[in-house]
């Protein structure tokens, strides 16, 4: 299959400098050729032509960390405290959540997702076979793994999640890889820890994992070990494998040393880091450190979407307000926090990137149609500082068209509808 | 003119509790009738039906500091230290602007409140007329003045401005009213301020100014007079008229309980604030205090949209961040900060609420079509929290239908979009 994609006003891709005036060639999941439009005669062989006049195409977001099936749990519960919100609405609700409500609840998500322009997302949660469904019958790019909190898991769930990472890891056409994701280290013993941070590492899998994300865990391990989560992780080895920690918005003196050196990867979630009221991560110093941060919007309970734009715009006015310096991010890095850098993080190969022979999970975007775009000066930021979702035309990933011209290709929207709305109305109901 | 809306879903308005299954009926510019459905019949006479299944209505969003025309400077400068920004940017490009620019520019500006849910606008500009134009096209209620800097405008300008304010007082069918805006503390001096009081004072006009925005206006306020911004203000009178002050984000001891005193009427630009890091105004401390808050996007150049549920947004999250709390701030209070409480910063009279005999000022908003919606556990927070404004589908200002379906009827998207570009990119191009 050979798609060719003209007349395309400008490509924005990580460092690259904007190119005008562009064509793009895809063969099977490959980009084939980027080049100028006046070169296009070059090309007469192609099954399928996407016009993209008065469009900018941009690599697929990619969302490093999310619970998909969260989306079951949209606005269940706001505006709360913590601890109430955890205990008397999500754990409550979670505990209700049958395997194929995890399925519904995903292609809620997926139908989210590829309207927002993310094309692959990192996924922690249970039920991961059906997330995996998902990702099949959508066309995503994921990374997934089975989270594992030691008291609910134990060693029946640690051995579960790695038969689940091998068996699943490289399926679908390649989309799904695999990683092991112990929840976090106040929910997980040391032991635990060092286990499966064990047979990840024995079985070159990469590890997930929540890091630092709130005052009180930074506290509590000063508390009861006498050092930072980020150094108790650190000391037990944890960090020798390749490791995504969502959060990282609380710092100890040395962790941000520590981070650098074991080159781990951190995924920030500016949009669950302010509703939780946990704070505003310190980007700006991970960035200049050359630490690889990238976005996730986390679940849909704390966020409350899974709209990778919402996050890129949230990503750069909180590190303004942090630094107090307007110049603290700009919107080439912003991009690059959308895309390479996330595709770093979950070890992808030549994805994040609109170059020759990447594989093609790309954006087309409408610059016409609504006011955000107008006037011209700037189409990354008018898409990133002003505009919404909607100007989201088309969306391929590997290759294979999965939304155009906003008509979705692969997901029936009113059945997913139907069914997440009936299952999640169902849960609350019963809880009541 | 008799418009009946009936299958409303829900109605969110100010404090009242959710109305399920209503109608309303607008005659000419008044809502005559909310009722539940059950009472439609009772109903036989009206020249123009919506059926609002699947939508809920709420009060249109009342944005209360804006610089309209300054959408011609979208994307024009971003992510620049404050100095340069202002320097070598933003009061270049403006010194090129010409008085029909400042149509097109509003004209752009119509366009994107329309289709984001603003009803009601306040703008401090130039060239007022231009925008009063506009808002008579478009069918907009705003409240307008000249904006005041003494050593551009001096008494000439402020004679003019105080012409224009009462020359076009309850023009526009009675949509258009206007203030006396003189722009900063540190941008007029003391006599001229006080001037600009009196006049408004003896005419009966809100004064608008813009307040304590930067931590740099509070600290030369300290160095030069020994006491803060708000302070200066209170000691000279200025406070003793309505006013309505933008941005209020840094307060010195004493603030606080002036504003309180005086009644001040904060204008909260949340987006603006963060994109050029000056801050996160304390707004939960104003609303314990019972000191009126409402919302504004500050001009384009500095948010980079019109768009106030992107702002209700950042108003609620931004919150949580600066107090630690994440229940500092809920969707009740965020749709007061929208609607009421813009009213009453405006004085507008039975503006902001849907009830019998305020006008008709009102969102009409798809809960169906976006995934944002789904599940429908609290669509108040769906709309805030996750939508898009592309789910607002009808708009109508006193009574006027200004958008239905999400097609415009009062303004013409295709001319306007080519003009404001093209003036823009023409006084950009003249300043390279």
């Amino acid at each position: 299959m050979k798609i060719l994609i003209k007349n395309i006003d400008e490509i924005y891709s990580s460092k690259s400098r904007v190119k005008k005036d562009q064509f793009i060639l895809i063969e099977d999941n490959i980009i084939k050729e980027i080049e100028t439009m006046d070169k296009i005669d070059e090309i007469n062989e192609y099954d399928y032509l996407i016009n993209a006049d008065g469009k900018i195409a941009l690599p697929g977001f990619i969302n490093t960390h999310t619970h998909a099936a969260m989306t079951l749990m949209r606005a269940y519960a706001d505006d709360m405290p913590l601890d109430k919100w955890l205990q008397n609405k999500i754990w409550p609700f979670e505990s209700k959540i049958k395997a194929d409500d995890i399925y519904w609840g995903t292609a809620l998500a997926g139908i989210e997702m590829i309207r927002t322009g993310t094309t692959t997302f990192s996924d922690m949660y249970f039920a991961m076979n059906q997330v995996a469904d998902v990702v099949k019958k959508s066309g995503l790019r994921a990374v997934l793994a089975e989270g594992l909190i030691e008291a609910n898991d134990g060693q029946q769930g640690l051995n579960k999640a790695l038969e689940y990472a091998l068996n699943y890891n490289h399926t679908a056409d390649g989309r799904i890889t695999t990683m092991m994701a112990p929840h976090a280290p106040y929910t997980c013993g040391r032991d635990y820890l060092k286990q499966v941070k064990n047979v990840a590492q024995k079985n070159n899998l990469g590890l997930h994992i929540h890091l630092s994300e709130s005052k009180k865990e930074v506290k509590d391990f000063l508390d009861d070990y006498q050092k930072s989560p980020v150094k108790y992780l650190a000391d037990l080895g944890f960090f020798d494998s390749h490791v995504i920690a969502a959060h990282c918005v609380h710092l100890e003196p040395g962790d941000l040393e520590i981070l650098k050196e074991k080159k781990v990867h951190i995924a920030h979630n500016p949009m669950s880091n302010a509703k939780l009221a946990n704070g505003i991560a310190p980007v700006r110093d991970y960035l200049t450190n050359n630490i690889n941060v990238s976005l996730g919007t986390d679940g849909v309970s704390s966020n409350n979407s899974l709209d990778m734009l919402k996050e890129a715009k949230m990503a750069s006015y909180l590190q303004k307000i942090k630094y107090e310096d307007p110049t603290a991010i700009n919107t080439d890095e912003i991009l690059e926090l959308l895309t390479t850098n996330g595709a770093k993080a979950l070890s992808l190969d030549r994805v994040g990137s609109l170059e020759k022979n990447y594989k093609a999970d790309l954006l087309l975007i409408d610059i016409q149609k609504d006011s955000f775009y107008y006037p011209h000066h700037n189409n990354l930021s008018n898409l990133f500082y002003a505009a919404d979702s909607r100007s989201i035309d088309t969306v391929i990933v590997d290759g294979k068209v999965v939304m155009e011209n906003s008509e979705l290709k692969t997901l029936d929207q009113e059945k997913i509808y139907y069914e997440a709305e009936k299952r999640s109305l169902k849960i609350a109901d019963d809880l009541n």
